[in-house]
């Protein structure tokens, strides 16, 4: 049987997970990356490199690409502009732009008759699902989505500008006793105050104002001020020993009630926990190329997500597999 | 809006538990039981009774019909029976069964043009679902599933049929080290009795020999023997009043790995603790009720299975409301 063939846009972190995620695969290959950056200057696992402006003369040589840029400015314009000629896949995370993203995407696919999914990943993405799933099956009842314990891009990039920092690290906790609140069913009203603590590690310049850096991180609007920050400055090996890596997880739980009086307590948990946020993301992604390979052969088009898709379509198995293995 | 209209045969624990959780819903209804008992005999909580052999002259007055027999004797025969006139949801749960059970009710599903959804529930069901998308995303890895804290009505019955116990409960417990061995991404090989517990309430009749049902229960093949199981023995009253629910639940773990060299390990994990195990079950079946529903209402037919169904349709929500609000 010929393998699934992707390609990606994008060889930072994310696309570098893709590219590994499919060495775990049996049914999907990569064979080829796409970049804004000279090709002989990106190092890959093994795929080969191209220039992102050559892509069209590469049409042929896969069936997914993956699209591996950032939700506030890449895909936003590549996702429609590159579905016109290519079943993509993309990690929109932007939750309040979904809607028109999705509207921008299925205008284009449903035009080039090819398959978008987008906003695939763990949050928008898996968490979503067991959101979709826990609601429909317990109506009567209370969702919570937690994050953590992980680190935050934005928020870590939101300390570095701050001045006289040198560079930062910052994880977003869940708070222990929230978590457990919503797990003894008592349907708790959390204040975002109440859900998740924030912790820095710091790295300042030689004589920086650290009782000022601090109080900046602590009221920066939005990002910190209304949590509970903690900051704790270190030196830069430090930071690179102990923070370097980029962990994430969080939780979803559906707490419900059924009965002639409301007296069944029901609680749906679902957990991650991840050593490399970026690698289970691009695996995640992979999968869902398998779909949109699939939906794209028997004919589909337009844009979908993970609301849209089979269960059985992500899976390297196929359906009589499937139901004997594992239903 | 009509609201879908469902009907239930049998009505035991699950058939009440649909009745109940159609309640907390707003786009579906129930508007009849049949059952085999006399109409009088049965009651409901206002759904109307019929005799299950009348079925044919209410055909007008649901969309749905969900069977709630047990798999042992009557679905096998009932859902590839009833998919002939009706779209059909069922729990058939015995796993090994589940092909011949599919492919019985795809075939007279594909000749009445109706929609047969087998297996639907908790496990098989929420369960399974969590396996697949765990091990598609995570291919290298490894699946678990614990069951428990819950009762086992089949272990319980066995217990009642030893000569000399009057009554009993049994409890499945999953081993906590076991859990948290897989939790920590050991990836341990458990031996069944490595994965639960078996802990049995048991009323005897006065007089009974105690030690020889301990031992017959301990001992007894396919049950017990295969795990480390405790008796104790109780009165009918603690029985009924410390024992008396229906609780259940478990756990779904994948652990995996990724990176460049595995470097990088995940754990998803997905667990269930439920007060009333045929009310969640119901719960689950009403909501896969709405999407046999919509299913044939675009024109399919067939039997499906969990896998096969875009978990959209199982939401009372719209897709645009889904990606606006909790994707």
């Amino acid at each position: 049987m010929s393998k699934i063939k992707i390609a990606v846009l994008g060889y930072g972190n994310l696309g570098r997970g893709v590219e590994l995620a499919t060495r775990n695969t049996k049914d999907i290959e990569m064979t080829a990356v796409f970049s804004r950056r000279e090709p002989s200057s990106v190092k890959t696992c093994g795929a080969p490199v191209f220039k992102m402006d050559e892509i069209l003369s590469h049409k042929s040589e896969f069936d997914v690409l993956i699209l591996c840029g950032g939700s506030a400015t890449d895909l936003p314009t590549q996702t429609p502009e590159f579905v016109k000629n290519f079943n993509v896949v993309d990690s929109f995370d932007t939750h309040a732009k979904i809607p028109e993203h999705f509207a921008a995407v299925d205008a284009e696919a449903k035009k080039s008759k090819k398959v978008g999914v987008i906003a695939v990943g763990w949050d928008p993405g898996l968490f979503s699902l067991n959101r979709l799933y826990s609601e429909s099956v317990l109506e009567n009842g209370e969702s919570y989505t937690f994050w953590g314990k992980g680190v935050s891009q934005g928020h870590s990039d939101a300390i570095r500008r701050v001045k006289g920092v040198v560079d930062a690290r910052q994880y977003t906790v869940p708070i222990e006793s929230a978590l457990n609140s919503v797990r003894n069913g008592e349907n708790p009203k959390l204040s975002t105050r109440e859900k998740h603590l924030r912790e820095c590690y710091v790295v300042v310049e030689d004589g920086a104002d650290k009782a000022r850096i601090e109080n900046e991180i602590k009221t920066m609007p939005n990002y910190f001020a209304d949590y509970n920050t903690s900051v704790h400055f270190v030196d830069l090996e430090t930071l690179k020993r102990e923070h370097g890596g980029i962990p994430h997880g969080g939780f979803v739980l559906r707490s419900g009630k059924t009965g002639e009086n409301d007296e069944s307590k029901h609680l749906i948990e679902f957990s991650l926990k991840l050593d490399s946020n970026p690698e289970f993301t691009a695996s995640v992604l992979v999968a869902y190329a398998r779909a949109a390979y699939r939906l794209n052969a028997k004919g589909e088009s337009g844009a979908y997500t993970v609301f849209d898709i089979a269960p059985a379509l992500i899976s390297p198995k196929s359906t009589e597999e499937l139901r004997k293995e594992i239903l």
